[in-house]
């Protein structure tokens, strides 16, 4: 729509047009099993997207041999004109440099721009970065997420948000651009080692914590079994996996893009974008995995929440208890240094446009935003956070 | 919206969550005069964008002090806390390093996420980087453009397209990313010298042809004017400027993001960009600007629809009389490369998914998509193209 509007223009004044234009976003998150058996059709029919079946596929490096040759197996049989890069990009190499790697071969490929859906298989950082080469390559072309850790399968892979690290910050550069498909393939997660799976439960904790009182007393009764492979052949660790996915989709549906920036799944995410950073920088201590790094603030905003009155003192006990359960580097000396804790907190504040925008839970399953965090708040916070890991 | 469906999901089936997300797109083209006028008060009230008293402007370098001064003395008396960065960006350096260059300032600015939006005031290079660099940085922030050439007036500020040149490819990374609002300010552009007009007519000329007869034939009653920049303040400049950019975002609004992959305004795009392109690379060639090459691909295009019988001759040879009275480089040797043009030809149709879609005028003012353009039909063009030069 065009509304042309005049004023004198002649004479010196202006002529403006308003342009207004609605677009639907559109996407699935699939929870599937044996995507790469031969008899599993699911990446193979696609008519809505009029696919053609050229493919250019970026797989995860860390992945065994074995499961290159299911994905090599399953488009040969599929008889698909293929190509498989294999990538090795970790945290510390999320930046542009890789990125440029991407698009080249994505370039040297010769991809059509509508019909050639490349597809990543990978865990979040490769998704993540794999996904921004695609929306900015010829301003943007369709891509396929596959989930290969389970921190990819209940976050990266659920949303619209693509990104890299740059200028030392965590994903400063990124576009919302969704994928066609979002794949959970549950026997490629039963795969998983188990540092991996640990490294995963953070944003596990995140979720239920806020928005699931039902998830959180689920994973809460099973956090002996959490961090076993095995487990997610299960009924409840397939069913915990579901619900991890459905909350982060409650959330995310009708708000894509941010508009709002008071967002719950920012719970976790306050704190520890610079400590997450920093640690991968610092050889003095130990590397932060996302989700450590996302339970570690999951923690200290609790007992932030704690000492304004809002969460009690049994529940807070409870939520450091599972993460205690389920192995998280507890004391790192990064959650309880002051001035990272305020740099994070400062540009979390300019990433929410000025506002804290700080969620917290008032008991678990439920949250309001805090604006008025100082900085005693967070020593206080520190003490408690102290208390409850030194006992 | 979400729609979740589930099919025997514990013994092996699947879960799928499909999610709808409408989104509108706004933004406004105006034109105006005396931006920078302490008197106008434009850029300094909009309350819709709840705007705060910070900003970044970016300005092009190839302007005098005096106009530097101007937009300086603006923000000051406006009581803005600003700081303004001239840049020196040309087509041979829209690239990779130079968007860094602009990322890093923004960042050291600690930009806010919604609040303050980045001025850029310059050429369709420059709004085209900064753009792009706006809509990464954070996953997008808000900015605003002011054309100073006559080119980014009817092309660049008109739409929501962002870009660098990648690969040697023109535009080959680049996002949709419209801005809050496009300023088009005429003092600025009586200002221009004639050279920088002349690089812009081909952009005139194109949509014109394709698209408007009546603007054609004004255009073309006003050929020996065009090129004096005083023209722009008479009524006739003024109004083939408005109705430029009136046919442009005509055939844009419907179609901001390129879903159609038929586009009208493809017309003079489909051999340009190599040809342009090629030209920075080659020193043995005379440069080709951006309009220019638009202007050569329009006769040459031109020239295939009379040669399959669609445009009228005494039609073509009005087209070619208004170029060359523009003293458009009609003899450049790159129209004529064949190795060139088919090069070009084929990544404009992977652009177009697979399709040629490439638009010809029937006649002035009315288009048609032709799809079998064969190797001899762009022989026999060049010889038509030679033909009308030459004489």
């Amino acid at each position: 729509m065009i509304l042309k509007t005049k004023k004198n223009f002649y004479n010196g004044n202006i002529v403006t047009w308003d342009i207004k234009s609605s677009k639907v976003e559109k996407y699935s998150v699939i929870i599937c099993d044996k995507l790469f058996d031969t008899s599993n059709n699911l990446l193979a029919e696609n008519k809505n997207l009029k696919i053609k079946s050229r493919r250019l596929i970026f797989i995860d490096n860390n992945f065994s041999t074995h499961f290159y040759q299911k994905v090599d197996n399953y488009f040969f049989n599929k008889k698909f004109d293929y190509k498989i890069v294999p990538l090795d990009i970790k945290e510390e190499d999320k930046n542009l440099e890789s990125l440029n790697k991407i698009l080249k071969f994505i370039d040297n490929f010769g991809i059509e721009r509508r019909s050639e859906p490349i597809i990543v298989i990978g865990g979040g950082v490769l998704t993540d970065i794999v996904g921004f080469a695609a929306s900015i390559y010829r301003r943007g072309i369709p891509y396929i997420k596959i989930a290969t850790t389970l921190l990819c399968a209940i976050d990266s892979c659920v949303g619209v948000k693509t990104s890299i690290n740059h200028f030392s910050r965590r994903n400063r550069l990124g576009t919302y651009f969704g994928p066609e498909k979002s794949y959970v393939d549950l026997s490629l997660l039963q795969t998983l080692p188990e540092e991996e799976i640990a490294a995963s439960i953070g944003e596990i904790i995140k979720i239920a914590t806020i928005k699931n009182k039902n998830l959180f007393n689920k994973v809460f009764l099973s956090s002996n079994n959490l961090l076993k492979p095995s487990f997610y052949k299960s009924k409840i660790g397939k069913k915990i996996i579901e619900l991890s996915i459905h909350s982060m989709l409650e959330e995310l549906h009708n708000n894509l893009e941010e508009k709002n920036l008071k967002r719950s799944v920012d719970f976790g995410h306050t704190f520890s974008p610079v400590i997450e950073m920093r640690s991968l920088d610092d050889q003095s201590v130990q590397s932060l995995k996302h989700g450590e790094a996302v339970c570690l603030d999951v923690l200290l905003s609790s007992c932030i929440s704690f000492q304004k009155g809002y969460l009690k003192k049994n529940e807070l006990v409870k939520i450091f208890s599972l993460a205690k359960s389920v192995k998280m580097p507890l004391n790192h000396s990064f959650i309880t240094n002051i001035d990272y804790l305020l740099e994070s907190l400062l540009d979390a504040t300019k990433h929410r446009n000025g506002s804290q925008n700080f969620p917290i839970p008032t008991k678990i399953g439920s949250y309001k935003f805090l604006n008025d965090i100082k900085i005693e708040d967070i020593r206080k916070a520190i003490k408690i956070y102290q208390g409850n890991t030194n006992d």
